[in-house]
């Protein structure tokens, strides 16, 4: 059989989730919160719609997984001033205080897979990854099985 | 920064999901429901224990996703006749028909994502994704939260 991306993407996603449940767990962070985390990392102090758009989560996973983030301290909402109705989350100190480590265990999860593997080899599948993570990114799938 | 295969295993993962649940529709089968049959496709037969710790899914999870496959009559159970204590699982005549459709829907997939990528660059990343799934396989990740 020809491979499957998604199968292979599958059993690594699983197997991420597993190993950021388990080193992320003395800072009371869990593997389903790291994109929030790490996406707020790069644009801090965006609304919950936008988080779930941009995370592709849908949006009630996306509430509670900011609502776990907001109780244990790691986010913090305001009204949006251009939009009273709707708010917009920020990272705390708390959370800021993490991201070295949160980013150093991303770090040796790459470290870990690619050890052994030709620097050649693993520069070529980041570059197929990324192409193909930029090509999901402005498509709609959930209209795909109308189509069929 | 240098890239992360979390990050982008991540955002395949998500929008796989998407695309599963889009498609398979029609079938009344959701993504999260795919690595089991899958599996079973590969090898019918097995008790809820080995599927989860296969398909590193924790126990909950994968008895959520055995039962929703058994009510909609994708799997049927039988005791094992080794151990009467211990059920395994077998795909249904229902299921079995849709495995086609299914590879087809994966494959739909890959093909999507690959397209005007050099078929070169394309097999070095399955290479490289195939090596880091075998070097996942055998690791129990739960361990290293506890060594640092």
């Amino acid at each position: 059989m020809k491979s499957s991306v998604g199968r292979l993407v599958s059993i690594l996603y699983r197997k991420n989730q597993v190993y950021l449940n388990g080193v992320l767990k003395p800072l009371n962070i869990t593997a389903a919160e790291v994109p929030v985390l790490i996406h707020l990392f790069g644009r801090d102090g965006i609304s919950q719609e936008e988080l779930s758009s941009f995370l592709v989560i849908d949006k009630a996973a996306t509430a509670r997984v900011v609502q776990s983030l907001l109780d244990k301290g790691f986010l913090r909402k305001e009204k949006d001033p251009n939009d009273r109705r709707s708010n917009q989350v920020f990272l705390t100190e708390q959370a800021i205080e993490q991201r070295a480590t949160i980013f150093a265990h991303l770090r040796q999860w790459t470290d870990f897979l690619t050890a052994g593997i030709d620097e050649a080899s693993v520069q070529t599948m980041f570059a197929v990854l990324e192409a193909m993570a930029d090509k999901v990114d402005g498509t709609d799938f959930r209209e795909w099985g109308q189509k069929g």
